[in-house]
């Protein structure tokens, strides 16, 4: 069986989880010795470590989080046991009220009134929370010495148990996440079992700094952002608009090889195209509205297949028509919060490589495959290597979903037998990451620094054609519901790139590269800028995208300028060149550890253009 | 000197406009017969006719238009003479009072009141208005036989002097344009000198509805409209989206060729950036807004130059990098009134071919004579011929421009003189059809028949350089301020669709046609059909949009099919096909007059993929 994410931990990442826990505890317990006033929020275990939300008079610095790591030293050295007990509710309210504890008496009150708590407060997991409303009448502490914190565990039994750590930054976090509550000081840290792997950790995260999207974005010229368009909204350069469109004509050819065909569809609609289609109940609040001029309320598209279920229906089809396929690289918007957008990783503006294939049942597994294929052949060309998770529906927040329990079973059930068929069990389960109207396939890529990424995804959907009453005429001249398969490989060119740019770091194959061949010349005399030119000319007949440095400046600085801007090859132009018409191309290292050899210019246009062509991430020369 | 269109008439014309004016009154004097209560809008000469705008109790139907007829001929028959007298306002008031004409009482009350009225009254021209507040003491009054209206004139001497005429229709309209006010009716008919011209016209109307490109739209499956969606959204196709493609395709190749590059935005921004480009203040209402959950104010975008600015203003730019070309086929959006929407002639999602040249003063020239090329090579693919009008700013509306006269005269004088150079004087100046910050080439096509419409238009821009202070290092090292071309060659997509689906008729050239060549089989036997599929693949390898039908259909009802999809080339295939591997190609009439000879099915397949390289309009077997 595949291991469901949400179900099992190991031993190994459940002492992880428990050390990590116990940490924020440690720093709560060393900031509570620094800042006796300090009231604390919700402190959970988080990708790689463990944070701290606190509420303090004098404000936490980055200065003083050496301070902070040295106390903590302390409390590590003195190696409390961490000690649990359970308080009624009352009682547990009217502890954490003597102790003025604030944020925890909200929590505390609010799972007497209501029997839970928000999910933004669970996230802590300091809370013993219960999913609906059932009686809670007990919660747990944890002591460590002179702190004692409301928390469900569980912990490490004392904290000399604990490996190695250190606190990474100090930033604003608003209670509960909500701009009109207080403003608290969230304290961050990583942790890990040894300090070989926290070493290593902090590496990766230098390196990560050094390949980041948003300054290669700026280096080598590729997108932008203007305060008055806004944030969020990025501005596509020449060279980043050669990447988005490189790209996707990958995706999109081999989509054609699979029968796909071309749609367009605007980014507006009528609001009623999303409440047949479910959208407007769960998602209005992220939606762009507008009130038109003759006040009707539209709104701009968060995704296309409501759109394309509509060109779907405006005909009448036959089984014998059936699949019909459809693509579209389209923008679509969402109106994300200010403080959530970052670069390229998250936008207002998100370009889909996106498609619907409306089919039959019975043609679902070969269909799912093809798109698979896709996937594969897509990671594969940029050596990104794959992991397969299954989202499921949650069965017990069955509210959340569409559809009935038993049509959920069975299409995670068909999901899954694709899943084996090519897998095995080699892929997991995550148990409500489905999509509201049906379960996926999603695929989670390791890039060059270890580090893993969400990105293609294939979805089944048996609502929205139900929704939208999408059916053909079958064998037997009757209606037959049809079903729906979404897939978008990249899932957004601007999240894709801003993993890609950094995978690479900014070192692109030959067939993505925005600028392939830089052609410079020795010095700026007429004969070796007309044969550069001439030499450029030819290149861009091939297809090439080839640039002219023929300026005034030192051939070294117009190599380092070719350097900089991670130019795959480098040709230098002098008057042996003219007269042999042979080249010795400067490659990027990245691309082949060979010594170049001098070879004739057309030659190597010619073996620059195969290599384009085969999308190869190494040089052919 | 070119032909200034809104300055002189010729004496042609002058008389056509009178002859339609008088019949405009002779309609009012037969429906005054016919309906002793009818009140009077306005009654304006439009394109090849006039209309009156009227209120009766008891409606107007089509059927009663033949009446109306009737009783017109009656009046032109009495050949009553057209008295003009001059009214004091006063004394008209009291007139059309006593008369109980509503309308016209309100009409002169606002001449009375402001000296003037709104621009949509003087649409009838029905009335002497002065175009700003200046006193009016005075207005004339037309009077043939029984019926007198207010009217600026002028007329024709009699009304037996009128040419030939034809109601064609009544339909709603709101008096003033204004939904809120009154429904009237309007009255329309169409007028020209000759019987044969009246004639010539209806002809060319009714070719026009057999061509109505809504109507082709669905037969041949190009873009369909979704009530869930709405209105002036169309959803495009498989087939639509091919031609949307392969005309977009054309256009940026030819772009390329002239050292354009793709760039991408998003289509929406904060507001901001219309205010400083001075598009808030103009065309606020003609937008779509949107109020995010932040509380910002956010506007689809309805052009896309302002964008654009930015990624030119993202880094600082030398004399060197000038020009620079952007280039972006994107969908942009305005609020238009439901009323107003049409088929693909008027929508709210606008797909432009849009593009914009930075450069400097002495590189316009140039410039635009390398966009007027793609514009001449663009329409002359389809054989629709171009006329060229100079559009100026208005000198006595600079109100409405944003930058000095000083600068328009010679921003207009340099627009003239790149026209001159080419055609002479072979082009007209359209005064006021300027965009508010410059002046404009606007390229009028004539289709197959003979009406004409607006496509291309390259813009100069001074002004947006000022809003955003675009510059560029000059060769003293000093900033120098820049300019922008703005050139659509296509205009917008879904408009440039509409002409060209009622030009051709739905007859698109090879290179464009969504499906190039139908094979078909004689029966359904798999040695047809296995050989019948080879060479479908074939020739999808070569490029070719090829279909298969292999349908146990009749070889008769087949062909029907592909006639009906105007699929350029059919082929049958029998059992003499298969032993040969000759084919017989049906070539669509209007490709090619000559009878189709037997060829190698390869070679076929080869010749079409080249036709359609070559963008020919016609067949070259």
């Amino acid at each position: 069986m595949a291991q469901k994410s949400k179900q099992a931990h190991t031993v190994d990442t459940d002492q992880l989880y428990a050390m990590r826990h116990s940490l924020a505890h440690i720093m709560a317990t060393a900031i509570q010795k620094l800042h006796p006033d300090a009231k604390f929020g919700v402190g959970p275990v988080v990708d790689n470590g463990f944070y701290y939300d606190v509420d303090v008079a004098q404000p936490i610095t980055e200065e003083e989080l050496k301070a902070i790591e040295k106390k903590m030293a302390e409390v590590i050295k003195a190696n409390y046991p961490f000690e649990r007990r359970e308080l009624g509710l009352d009682e547990a309210i009217a502890k954490v009220t003597a102790e003025k504890q604030d944020y925890k008496i909200e929590l505390l009150n609010d799972l007497k009134v209501h029997g839970t708590t928000s999910a933004k407060d669970i996230a802590g997991d300091t809370l013993e929370v219960t999913r609906n409303d059932v009686d809670v009448t007990t919660v747990s502490f944890y002591k460590d010495g002179p702190f004692e914190d409301l928390c469900r565990g569980p912990h490490l039994e004392s904290t000399g148990k604990v490996g190695a750590f250190k606190l990474m930054r100090v930033s604003g976090a608003y209670w509960r996440g909500d701009q009109s509550k207080a403003q608290m000081q969230r304290v961050y840290g990583v942790a890990f079992a040894t300090r070989d792997e926290l070493k290593a950790h902090l590496t990766m995260l230098e390196e990560a700094e050094r390949r980041d999207h948003r300054k290669l974005g700026q280096e080598l010229d590729l997108f932008v952002f203007s305060d008055l368009v806004g944030q969020g909204l990025p501005l596509w350069t020449p060279r980043g608009t050669i990447l988005r469109r490189q790209l996707d004509n990958f995706v999109q050819e081999m989509r054609d090889e699979y029968g796909f065909q071309e749609v367009a569809i605007p980014h507006i609609t009528k609001k009623e195209l999303y409440e047949k289609s479910g959208h407007w109940g769960k998602f209005k609040d992220d939606l762009f509205r507008i009130n038109t001029r003759e006040g009707h309320e539209f709104a701009m598209k968060p995704m296309n297949c409501p759109h394309h279920t509509q060109i779907y229906a405006s005909r009448p089809r036959s089984y014998r028509d059936l699949p019909i396929r459809y693509r579209e690289t389209t923008m679509v918007y969402r109106d994300e919060q200010s403080g959530e957008l970052g670069g390229l990783s998250r936008v207002r503006s998100i370009t889909q490589d996106d498609a619907h294939v409306f089919c039959r049942q019975q043609q679902i597994q070969v269909e799912v495959l093809k798109l698979w294929d896709i996937v594969e052949r897509f990671y594969g060309a940029f050596d990104l290597k794959l992991r397969l998770r299954v989202s499921t529906h949650d069965p017990e927040k069955m509210e959340a979903y569409t559809g009935s329990a038993a049509a959920w079973e069975s299409s995670v059930a068909q999901l899954e037998a694709i899943a084996q068929g090519k897998l095995g069990d080699d892929y997991e389960i995550g148990v409500g990451e489905a999509a509201f109207y049906g379960p996926k396939l999603d695929f989670m890529a390791k890039d060059a620094i270890a580090r893993e990424h969400q990105v293609a995804t294939i979805q089944l959907d048996f609502n929205q054609p139900e929704g939208f009453d999408l059916t053909c005429t079958n064998e037997q001249g009757e209606g037959e519901r049809i079903v729906m398969i979404h897939c978008a490989i990249m899932g957004s060119i601007e999240r894709f790139l801003s993993v890609l740019i950094e995978h690479t770091a900014g070192r692109f194959p030959v067939w993505l590269a925005p600028e392939q061949i830089r052609v410079t010349t020795v010095n700026d005399t007429d004969e070796l800028s007309d044969f550069a030119g001439e030499v450029v000319a030819d290149m861009k007949l091939l297809g090439l995208r080839a640039h002219l440095d023929n300026s005034s400046d030192s051939v070294g600085k117009k190599i380092r300028s070719a350097e900089l801007a991670k130019v795959p090859y480098t040709i230098v132009i002098g008057e042996k060149e003219v007269r042999t018409r042979e080249v010795t191309p400067r490659i990027r290292k990245d691309l082949s550890v060979k010594e170049p050899v001098a070879m004739d210019v057309d030659l190597f246009s010619k073996s620059v253009a195969n290599e384009a062509k085969s999308r190869t991430m190494r040089s052919s020369l």
